[in-house]
């Protein structure tokens, strides 16, 4: 038997020891656990050290912009060197702490409005770019090799001994905290305001070394309203299709939303075209979802029965406090939403995904990669997926699993439904022979393209002009064609082998609307359950509190 | 726009006025937070209704064993068609609760020792098992269709007012707590002992309603414990070509172990066998794992930067506390274990998992499931499956993704093996034309067969004979006969196309010892870090304490 080595290069508790470090370099120059604002750059300075992996919290909602912002302050002599972990890169702080001089290195998930100066970034080789994760890996990697010296996060509210509420906006502190807490991490975390006593305690205070009360209110973004009267009426065909020809048949119940007018206007259709149709109760009854405000007229229709949330939405908290029945709140009446384990129901729990996207080719790959910007996926890669790992059966995943393998099925299957109009913007074709995510490979040094949803995922699409079923597709070519035959006047649909999208349409694998008893003359605004954000206060018996933006009266 | 309905059938707050009625039924017998043993029996009565959904904790290691008990005491007049929720069904008195009438349906994840009184429940339809899941997919559930009204909880201890201490045995209490807590459901917490301060807050007081100190601490199995005096020379062989052939080959940084002696083999060659081949830091060096006391002279050779874990090991705790910069430890110097986060990391952070099976079809389909015994099988599907949602990349899953998507790979893979001497005891051959998963489907009137990882999912099959590489196959025929090819002595590998063999063998999809220049000859227990738990305790410097089952000094 070899040796045994009493301990490793410095000891077994390195981390430990660095920690302790930190919080004397603190306590010497005179911070407790509970610091004024006017001195986190000093906290900041002396805690953090060069080279250390810094968690900031925020995501598409809740961000910890106070203590971004005053990293971002910080000498870069004293802190340079710094590798960001960060579900998203949202604020102009994010970059700026690169910019700086402050961080080198990211490993992060999504990047939605910085995109563009995050590509010069890279092209500038002012940024290493570890990887773009979806948000459960990114998770799980600060349990593995990922994890935090330093958590910068965002509560609402903190009593004196450090206990934590984050109130609706619970989202990924949970994650964030265990991981950096656990392992030797310093956490610190911005709240809104202290109390004598919290509504709830969301994190423990023995989790928590220092509390900043920010000079004012984190940010929260409320990216999941989307106003009714924005809504086409092509999105009001291809909701009809969607509900018709996927909903209806697979009975789907569990399922993801993703963001957009298009799956709004499904939502807004439950309670009236669906119902018709006779569907309440049988599709749409339990959700992982956000609260999306174009959901309400289908939960006072009593369509739905649970959801849990990955986030709140801004103006829905009085709702979400009256409807304790369908969304998961605290014994203070607001919500607890953990992306973490919505994202572990979506992908786990959920029988669909259904989301749009920028670009589609002809196997199917989807991506919202454009050129000269670097965004990545959030929680889409998660959800629209089909986890191999499943073992439970539902009607919606066994038949999925049938079309997909035939008579030898041996598991069923998630439906991934990618629903789009076939031009976007500008006239822009969203079927493409290639996705621009190759150019960006090349131009950014990627190891693979940033493709959003694999091709062999995706069980449907869904446009202005059908739906193709690719669980039903037995070649490549036969899929190509199925995308083809469903791609409109863009130029990947006029190049169809017309023959053999009729056989496919024969074959039940495209579908026009008319073949799904759809009347296209049908699909009317008149059948939105809300026409305007102010039908949705209406629905919501005035408890939905809209944004000031999206007020118009 | 239609009506907005003011409330649903029974109001919007159904769940929350249940579980006001529940409480107050518990006030008006005299029960307030902290119930006394005597009374644990009313308590249920009292707070459990008919058909509810009630979650029992309990793992592969932790049990909350006096709440399982005390339940199957309840009266089946007051407490019928129980619909059960749980992690494992490991207890004899998880299946009284269904012998007695108490409970009717099941939703759970793995039933070792059970097994066979659970088949028998089955046929003699005293039982309905909603499914089988994976770990990770049943807490998914909780919060999406399968939320408990009560959850029935362990912990290490309490405080006077509530606040929970679960050591390091945290394991799956989160998941279930916050699911149950936040639906309007009650919390039942069975603790060991009471203390007037805790070490640390696992889970805040106000998740919590009721704390019962139990008349014996929590059940707790030493699941993870293998003596190292029981491995093989096989085992010590097929350990040295999975280093040698896997692990080094593709880099293997990031992984998990199944349970058994085949992998422990292979956590006792790493300071040795692997040390010699110059991997050290190179392989191994983060993983998502129990505290495996095999791994202990691994981490003290410093080949182990980063353990998280599931769920703790019986004897490991002053070992942990003493290696916090390894393990993931709280304050209080104990670990904090996560089985949501674990197996999180194992999903998404993890490039391999490699572990073993009963039996192995010819398209790689590996199930645990035998004739008469319904097992289920963990985390298991969760960890040996491909995720498809990944997006970041490391060299293990680059190389996997082109050694199986060839030149136009768009993605990596996960490495998922298949360890297995080809016959196991009483000479039962591991490798069969049909799955007994099949007939169990059959007799058990399943959807699907219960099959633990599928078939193309596997990237490599193991066994004394050598490895197939899967990833390179190209067609069905391939894979059978390089499957055929490591298949040994058994009918199947009997049935082999030697001379297809040998092509495969000459393209590398098949190695042979002596391929990867290693001489079975020199497969001895000398190479073993450890030969004896003896061995390991001293490795540990005293630290790590085998339970008193494991000591023969």
């Amino acid at each position: 038997m070899n040796a045994p080595h009493p301990s490793g290069p410095g000891g077994w508790d390195t981390r430990r020891q660095g920690r302790q470090r930190r919080l004397e370099r603190a306590a010497a120059i005179g911070l407790g656990r509970l610091v004024p604002a006017a001195r986190v750059v000093d906290l900041l300075e002396a805690v953090i050290e060069p080279g250390d992996r810094v968690c900031l919290e925020g995501n598409n909602q809740k961000q910890a912009d106070f203590l971004a912002e005053s990293l971002a302050d910080c000498s870069p002599e004293r802190l340079h060197d710094l590798h960001m972990v960060q579900s998203v890169l949202a604020l102009p702080s994010h970059v700026d702490l690169f910019e700086r001089g402050l961080a080198r290195r990211l490993d992060f998930s999504f990047s939605g409005p910085q995109g563009g100066r995050l590509a010069r970034l890279v092209q500038d080789r002012q940024i290493e770019i570890g990887a773009i994760h979806t948000y459960l890996e990114l998770f799980g990697r600060y349990f593995m090799d990922l994890t935090p010296k330093v958590s910068l996060i965002a509560a609402q509210s903190a009593d004196a001994a450090g206990n934590l509420y984050t109130g609706p906006n619970t989202e990924d502190t949970p994650a964030i905290v265990e991981a950096t807490a656990f392992k030797g991490g310093i956490v610190i975390a911005q709240v809104n305001e202290l109390k004598d006593s919290l509504p709830r305690v969301d994190v423990p205070a023995d989790w928590v070394d220092f509390v900043i009360v920010a000079p004012r209110p984190n940010y929260i973004e409320p990216l999941f309203t989307r106003d009714p009267a924005q809504i086409t009426e092509v999105q009001v065909l291809m909701a009809m299709m969607a509900i018709k020809g996927i909903y209806a048949e697979y009975e789907v119940k569990r399922l993801n939303h993703g963001i957009g007018f298009d799956t709004a206007a499904i939502e807004l259709l439950l309670p009236t075209y669906a119902a018709d149709l006779g569907l309440k109760g049988k599709i749409c009854t339990h959700w992982a979802l956000n609260p999306h405000p174009t959901l309400i007229p289908a939960i006072e229709a009593g369509c739905v029965e649970s959801v849990h949330s990955f986030g709140s939405e801004v103006g829905m908290e009085n709702y979400i406090a009256a409807r304790s029945d369908v969304f998961f709140t605290g014994a203070d009446g607001s919500m607890r939403s953990n992306r973490a384990f919505s994202q572990t129901a979506g992908l786990y729990a959920c029988d669909m995904f259904i989301g749009s996207t920028l670009q589609i080719d002809l196997a199917g790959n989807s991506s919202t990669a454009t050129l000269g910007r670097i965004t990545g996926f959030g929680g889409a890669p998660n959800m629209g997926s089909d986890p191999h790992g499943r073992r439970h059966a539902s009607a919606a995943w066994l038949k999925a699993g049938r079309e997909a393998g035939g008579a030898n099925a041996i598991r069923g299957r998630k439906l991934v439904v990618q629903m789009v109009e076939t031009f976007r913007e500008h006239m822009a074709p969203v079927f493409v022979e290639q996705l621009d995510a190759w150019k960006l490979k090349e131009s950014m040094g990627m190891d693979l393209p940033p493709i959003m949803i694999y091709g062999d995922d995706v069980s449907h699409v869904v446009t202005e002009e059908g739906i193709a079923n690719l669980l039903l597709c037995r070649t490549a070519e036969e899929r190509e064609q199925a995308i083809r035959g469903v791609a409109g006047f863009t130029p990947v649909g006029m190049a169809r082998d017309r023959r053999m999208v009729e056989n496919l349409r024969d074959r039940g694998i495209i579908r026009r609307p008319e073949d799904m008893g759809i009347d296209p003359r049908m699909a009317s605004r008149d059948l939105l359950a809300a026409r305007s954000v102010k039908d949705l206060v209406r629905w919501s018996g005035g408890l939905y509190a809209p944004p000031a933006r999206f007020r118009n009266w």
